[in-house]
């Protein structure tokens, strides 16, 4: 099943719906309890795709895959490594987004994230796949030269728009075994898999639900593999999720 | 002026309200723009006080007061140095907090914090006051061992209920002349004034607003002065704002 969230009428409003083919089904309220379609439905072409996720806060894994550790020939962490971006870096797919002036080096991350559907806090990890909707793809976009220049990473990660998210949740998918490619201008720049995470996303939704509660809607985005790069204005980056699809973002 | 929020009815929603001595006087809707009271009252004595703000985010200042740098011998830093607590940080004055188990070092931070009433980017240091509601307390409650332990300050600051908020938000005040007082069972521990702050208000609004759109409710915390210190079972924390008020916390 894949989760859509798009923009209706004259675009100041959102809806959930499900995507069957190419057939746009819209869900009678939010997806994460029981979602009952409303027996309407559209074509996706044309559909406005909206961020699929009602976030109250983006949770991220930094240093999950051992090659983009060395890549910066930083230790490995003995436990996983939390930062936070703000509910305003969330960038709908298909967007536009500005390089700030401030920044040099204005680098994608693609990451494969899970959506919660409840209400998580100290999760097992036997049991932390039910308290997600699915998974989906943002890219972690950093500005590496603030980064690197602070010891918080707070402005490199947490600028507005710096976290585009989607195109859609999809779940079903084998948690250990998705592939997360990172194109740009449509070449390929990133190519990992969950496979190769160092936690794998049952590990890290309990780790991270021993010390904030998640709830439905909130992101937990779960590291990038190695190859991250800069973006310059004019740039198209594609973030593509298997079974999931591809979040596209164009630099400006 | 000053305003507050509290709990209605049966606890499951929450109002805005001004407060004129010992009467609160419900507002007809939010607080950010026109606030207008509906006609009615209540006395103050009895209301259950929410959290006074409906934040999106919580932007967090450390090292602001030139002798907590001191007291664990940092460095000064350049620039304001910020970090974020999330949403489910926040928690009600009068609230009751458990201390987790996984932490033997839990602190409190007094802080005075500013609410903002329109949505700020890019401001003007000249015109930062023009955007906010006014000015309340937070205690940014850290978990000293985990915060010293990790490179990020994620888990450290961002607990559960580690960001208690209020009384209220009092406009009007002179914002690099507010006293904040933290007080341990009753006996001072902290002493300080927004006099003494490296970075000013107004030039923090500008800094944080360079990098981040603030939205109506969201609150950006200016720093603590010196003597942080623990807190276990049993104790009784207030933060004291003048020309505020006292924002009380029971560890357990």
């Amino acid at each position: 099943m894949k989760y859509l969230k798009y923009y209706t009428g004259n675009g100041s409003e959102t809806r959930w719906a499900i995507l069957e083919g190419e057939t746009v089904r819209p869900l009678k309220g939010l997806p994460y309890e029981a979602p009952e379609t409303d027996g309407t439905s559209l074509p996706f072409a044309g559909v406005r795709l909206a961020c699929p996720a009602d976030a109250t806060k983006i949770v991220a894994v930094g240093r999950n895959y051992y090659d983009h550790v060395m890549e910066f020939h930083n230790e490995v962490p003995k436990e996983p490594m939390l930062f936070f971006k703000p509910t305003t870096a969330l960038l709908d797919p298909d967007s536009t987004l500005r390089k700030p002036d401030f920044t040099d080096r204005f680098d994608y991350e693609g990451e494969i994230a899970v959506v919660f559907k409840k209400k998580a806090k100290d999760v097992a990890k036997e049991e932390a796949l039910d308290y997600i909707l699915g998974y989906t793809c943002l890219n972690d976009i950093t500005a590496r030269d603030i980064q690197l220049a602070d010891d918080q990473w707070t402005r490199g990660k947490g600028l507005d728009g710096s976290a585009p998210v989607g195109p859609f949740v999809a779940d079903g998918l084998a948690h250990d075994g998705i592939g997360i490619k990172t194109y740009l201008n449509g070449k390929l720049r990133q190519d990992g898999n969950t496979s190769m995470m160092m936690w794998d996303i049952p590990s890290v939704i309990a780790f991270v639900t021993r010390y904030f509660t998640m709830l439905p809607g909130d992101i937990l985005t779960c590291g990038t593999p190695v190859n991250v790069g800069p973006m310059v204005p004019g740039d198209v980056v594609e973030v593509v999720g298997e079974g999931i699809g591809t979040l596209r973002t164009t630099i400006c």
